[in-house]
């Protein structure tokens, strides 16, 4: 998530990046990377394509659609195959909503605790639309591998996305997660009904339901099995959790576990974060978004204008029916909605919220507590 | 979990109890619930079956081994068959080794907020075991049942314990978790390679891996599928977590969710929770465990000695290797330890710990925010 680092000597390659909407709010330029401003994103379930967060480590490939190749490479030491844009329509087409979130979401109030590396975001840089393409496990079935009996334990992406040595942005997934059709990975080729723009990935990318949208790999070049995770700096040296008293200095990556599932959130995107509201009619309205990784269903959304003395059941106005299960394989977020009521006298307050998952999981009461030096992971309660 | 209503009318039906270790200490007698002491908790990876926290309903069912039968109902309407205790073992026998917990395990701490219903619980609700038996799956299909083809929704599953009106202890699973090979149910008759004690469901109970123990039907007569959640008390009444501000009274069950999978939780088994600890040679020790619901791995254990100005990170002692992934499928806990160190002129100090886990969940800060009237899923951090 280091910006700078990535674009060193590379000022050239960010002179074909695509128009944006002007309402997206840049967090760094090159790469590209902005969020829409709150107030928008509970105003519909699927967030509208040109305002939904842009996360790009790299500049933007502009990839033509007749020579755009997904390269797959099965067991170590197979051969590979490579597919065309067309190859990959013939095979059964599907469709996952699904919430997709960068690790940094809310990193801001992380900093407002100490300085953290990494892009300063808002609350918005979480996003949910319908994402239309074809299942990883079809995929796989299309190319003769049989997904129950991969013995790889390891699914590796790599974009068609280069830094100035030539390397590409990479990710992985556990194979337990991504061969599952249950998991409902997708190579995906439409957000919204649309071909995926630029910015999101054209022709193609990975949809990781639940997981952080770190490995849902954008302009999609090649799928390989290993035992290994991906060797990608995103992998290996970023997007992991540390303990709130791990400095940078003398950090041991390799002993932290890179981020897959995300943990339960809520965010207010009315009013605005960090500000006192004030009272009327005996009320404050509020509103937002809540999520949580895995699939878990959002079971309730809580909110207090007391500190937490009193807490208030939110109405959740927006999700899919399948979200109201006890189980998993919920990958869109939950819309909410409050009229809180106030006591007599009380004329401005400060509200916080938190979401329990379907595991009963919440979030933690703190930032502080949760602080670290990657600045990522920030669930503690909105305020 | 209430356990006087339970009891009424039923003096006699407590005549014929099993004896217990001396060292458990009992929150009721009748039924019979209690646990071990704390420090015995860590000193072993596998809980001892005879100091096994031991939570019962009802009176203990008297069940001979060659009177046991177990009913099955497939899909609504199938006929009923019946299965004897030698039957059950001439099928394909695993072991699976995972945590049973209490939903209100931790439930004396919510007392200190304000006093709820249910037995008083220390941390101890809580043990680790190897389970062996059928797999549900593997069950299913002896008796023809395909279980990736099952419609129903709800696996429910009965006790031979019964209540003065004849109602038996019941409890029900959603079939997406029950009928998936990897969330490895199973119908067990032995625990740490012994035949079951009656006090933990003899001859068999099911083990439903990272769900609350509610759902581990002890002393199973029946299996059967359906579309709704077992109609019992603890299913329906019972539970089921609610909102700080929510009452008993007015308190509305149908709109809050069963506790199936459980969340994060840590707890000291040393020092004691509560006290003060005297720093020796500038360090603190510290034990315990820590566990999370759904089978995912604990990834870390902070702790802090002052108040969460600084965070020590525990040793991993003891832990199933397949705990050391990233997903899913570890069902058995994490204990670790800490020598924590204290700077010059501290000589005694508070100690709080919590974990953190593979979806990077971690624990509620304070418990006053998770109060709830029930008393169940009391995971803050432990103090
Ligand atoms: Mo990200
Ligand atoms: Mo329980």
């Amino acid at each position: 998530e280091e910006a700078k680092s990535q674009v060193e000597g590379m000022e050239d390659a960010y002179s074909n990046e695509p128009k944006r909407h002007p309402s997206l709010k840049p967090a760094s330029k090159t790469p590209f990377n902005a969020e829409p401003p709150m107030e928008i994103l509970a105003d519909s379930f699927i967030t509208p394509n040109d305002l939904f967060y842009v996360r790009n480590h790299l500049p933007v490939p502009d990839i033509k659609e007749d020579e755009y190749e997904l390269e797959f490479e099965g067991e170590p030491g197979s051969k590979t195959i490579t597919l065309s844009l067309s190859d990959l329509k013939k095979l059964p087409k599907t469709t996952v909503t699904a919430v997709l979130q960068c690790a940094g979401n809310r990193r801001g109030e992380l900093i407002e605790i100490k300085p953290v590396r990494g892009l300063v975001w808002n609350a918005g840089a979480i996003g949910n639309a319908r994402w239309t393409g074809v299942r990883l496990t079809d995929f796989l079935k299309s190319v003769g591998v049989d997904p129950a009996k991969v013995k790889a334990t390891q699914i590796q992406f790599d974009g068609y996305d280069t830094d100035p040595t030539g390397k590409t942005y990479g990710a992985s997934v556990p194979a337990d997660k991504a061969l599952d059709p249950k998991s409902e990975v997708i190579l995906a080729y439409e957000m919204n009904d649309e071909p995926l723009s630029r910015d999101h990935g054209f022709p193609v990318r990975v949809i990781v339901p639940g997981v952080v949208a770190a490995r849902s790999v954008k302009w999609l070049n090649r799928i390989s099995f290993s035992d290994e995770e991906s060797w990608s700096f995103w992998q290996r040296q970023d997007y992991k959790g540390f303990s709130p008293s791990q400095e940078a200095e003398g950090a041991d990556f390799s002993k932290a576990m890179s981020i897959q599932e995300m943990p339960v959130t809520s965010a207010f995107t009315y009013p605005k974060n960090g500000s006192k509201v004030r009272v009327k009619n005996g009320k404050i309205s509020a509103k937002g978004y809540a999520w949580s990784g895995g699939g878990r269903p959002i079971i309730r959304v809580d909110i207090s204008a007391d500190g937490g003395k009193t807490w208030y059941v939110a109405n959740m106005d927006k999700r899919e029916p399948k979200c109201e299960g006890t189980y998993s394989f919920c990958w869109s977020w939950t819309l909410w909605s409050a009229e809180i009521p106030t006591p007599k006298g009380v004329h401005e307050a400060e509200l916080m919220v938190k979401a329990i998952d379907a595991s009963y999981n919440s979030q933690p009461d703190t930032t502080a507590n949760i602080w670290n030096f990657r600045g990522v992971l920030s669930n503690a309660y909105h305020r």
